[in-house]
């Protein structure tokens, strides 16, 4: 934790990682103003709460702002893509539309990772958290795989269908079997949130949604049992 | 949770689900050899353990017995299997070998269930907690799949095997892919501990070994995980 708002904007010039930023509700002045500039820029995740809040978080001087350093190295989309397209592959990424469970969060990226996934995108807000606890969950492999933080996944969906990306959403309400969809060439598979799944305004402009089938009685898997389950499906097909 | 000898004798006797009991580890006596004799025969998992461990559960007057009830009610799989074959249909069941993590256990419950297996078998040494946090990761689940909690997984492969039911492990060190393996017919897959996989005991009996192709750096997917994989490659298969 970094306490204090000059500390933070120090730490973010710095180009410390930071996974979220709590700053005091009715916090004015051109210091607070330059810290959130500073924050929206850099697509950093931070969010107004009362004093109170900040106040539990810790018992030190917070001086209205407490900040969280991330675990994760976080890494621009837009220079994976290319970099992928330049090494002669095509690129194989996953991108989760508010999945916020941490536990969920590292499972996925340790599956991900284990199946040659080359990244991992989330959104700014409505993320997991990625703490010591993620890195832990994925037995690592958040150290390992790039994880990209964007503003937002509907833009990350078009810029990677820009790029020439095929996206490929799950959703329970697909008709289409996960088993007979086409995963070849540059490929990206959009995963929901574990209750509401995936927002309709990304599942709009996707070029395919699939679905598991369900024979039981509980309705949905676990959103990392059912990312293992596609991506392992994209990963035979492509063979 | 259930306290005394007598009281926990008259519970089991009166069918009350256990999930585990904690017997002082120097109690002797003709009840706590009778309590000790029907556990074993009815395969409640207990564990003698010095005073101290049941003064630290409860502050009540257990009397050198605390035991817990479980959240599941266990099934017997000698009487699930020629049941499903009097269905005309092919079972499908799902044997862990020691993973013992609440939180896996619920999940592989959920994606059972979801998938359509007949049953999970759980050994009564070294299995996860049939609990409330093992049901509620199950999202409900567990309260709905069928639960075989048995003295061996070796016995039960055994016993699947005389059944006419097809065993498959999954083991990081088998050569065969998942993907190309037979899942068709009576089926039974085994999923090993967290850590150190399917004791070497139960590889040797098993009909086949399947392992999931691992690209990258983490050396192995989470267990439920690889399970949802295995199971619904299986699913696909058997279609």
């Amino acid at each position: 934790m970094i306490f204090g708002i000059r500390a933070t904007i120090e730490a973010v010039e710095a180009g410390k990682e930071m996974d979220k930023i709590f700053i005091r509700r009715d916090m004015g002045g051109e210091l607070a103003h330059e810290l959130t500039t500073l924050l929206l820029k850099r697509n950093i995740p931070f969010q107004k709460v009362p004093l109170e809040k900040l106040n539990r978080l810790t018992m030190k001087n917070h001086q209205g702002v407490v900040a969280f350093t991330s675990a994760i190295e976080y890494q621009n989309l837009e220079n994976i893509i290319p970099m992928i397209y330049e090494q002669g592959r095509d690129p194989f990424v996953v991108l989760l539309d508010g999945v916020t469970d941490v536990r969920n969060f590292g499972a996925i990226a340790r599956t991900c990772e284990c199946a040659g996934v080359d990244a991992i995108v989330v959104p700014t807000k409505g993320a997991a958290a990625g703490n010591a606890d993620a890195v832990k969950t994925s037995a690592g492999a958040l150290n390992v795989i790039p994880v990209c933080r964007v503003s937002s996944i509907h833009n990350a969906v078009s810029f990677l269908q820009k790029s020439g990306v095929r996206v490929v959403a799950a959703s329970e309400k697909a008709e289409h079997d996960y088993s007979e969809a086409d995963y070849h060439g540059p490929l990206a598979i959009v995963m929901g949130a574990e209750d509401t799944g995936i927002s309709p305004d990304i599942l709009r402009i996707v070029d395919d949604m699939v679905s598991i089938p369900i024979f039981g009685q509980i309705q949905s898997l676990n959103v990392s049992v059912a990312t293992g389950v596609i991506v392992y499906e994209a990963v035979k097909n492509r063979k």
